[in-house]
């Protein structure tokens, strides 16, 4: 059999954090792999991979590293890749390019105005305040702070804030007939 | 060849009303088929079949009426199967037993109190009154006011009430402070 048969690749997860998609990163991963030494022997040589992660990436990108497996005789070592995961954020959810939150406010800041202090993904701050009535499906779009858009290194997707608006559990007769008095167009 | 084959049976849906549903129907189709006559001559007969819609089915649910295809000679008729099929109602959804209602409110019905008015599949008058806060993810059950359950003739599912609050699209400065002075705890 004079074709030589490759061995079938091996797939790695790599868990990535929002700020490492976001802000892009270099990850070292050291493999371990059976190799025939220049005399032929069989050993075990351990290497380091520079994985470089571009801003925007998502979910699911195959980075390949050729023939990196095990070498065997008669076989061409399997490619070795890796495959990004995002790790779940605590504050933002990623939608694509778009980055959603979804903040929980009370009645009284949905009806008042709200303003919202938040950090981005690079670490900066970020003021948002909102003078319209929030209602629950109100969402806020903060152009250009999403995720960055890897084949487009100028744009960025849009932050979306959505809003859950804690009512109060009840209210005294007096606090409705001032509401109804309020709220009422007379 | 001494078995007799059997013609593929005949599906037809048949749309019927939530009210249909909840309350069960007799529903006569008009059919229309090839037989035999008394001295073995092709000729072409309409039948009518009675449907018995019962109180609970669901979409999907068949009814078989063997045999009901057209005559051919060597050839067992075709069952006719009619398969259930759920219109969609103007208010009422249907959650499995369940019946839902989204129902449009002013937010000062959500926090001041909201009675509800509605006829029900079988025709009758329900008042339901909600005293409570009624908050965006707020539901109201009715208990036994949902559909028909086919097994047990003595029980129906919940109704259950959702609401979709509007909120004023926007405040007066006045409006606001006085918000903030009912809602705020001191």
């Amino acid at each position: 059999d004079a074709i030589p048969r490759k061995a079938p690749p091996i797939e790695r997860t790599l868990p990535c954090s929002l700020e490492d998609l976001y802000k892009g990163t270099t990850k070292k991963m050291k493999i371990s792999r059976d190799v025939f030494d220049s005399s032929g022997r069989p050993t075990t040589v351990e290497e380091i991979l520079a994985i470089e992660i571009r801003p925007g990436w998502k979910k699911g990108t195959k980075i390949t590293f050729p023939e990196k497996g095990n070498e065997q005789r008669g076989i061409i070592p399997s490619d070795l890749v890796f495959i990004i995961d995002e790790k779940p954020h605590s504050i933002f959810k990623r939608d694509g390019n778009d980055l959603v939150i979804t903040q929980r406010i009370s009645l009284v800041e949905a009806l008042t105005g709200y303003t919202m202090q938040l950090t981005t993904l690079d670490g900066r701050d970020l003021t948002v305040s909102i003078n319209s009535v929030i209602s629950p499906t109100y969402e806020e779009v903060v152009k250009g702070e999403g995720m960055p858009i890897p084949k487009e290194p100028t744009k960025k997707g849009n932050l979306r804030i959505k809003f859950n608006i804690k009512f109060p559990s009840r209210l005294t007769s007096e606090q409705k007939t001032g509401i109804k008095r309020l709220l009422t167009s007379s």
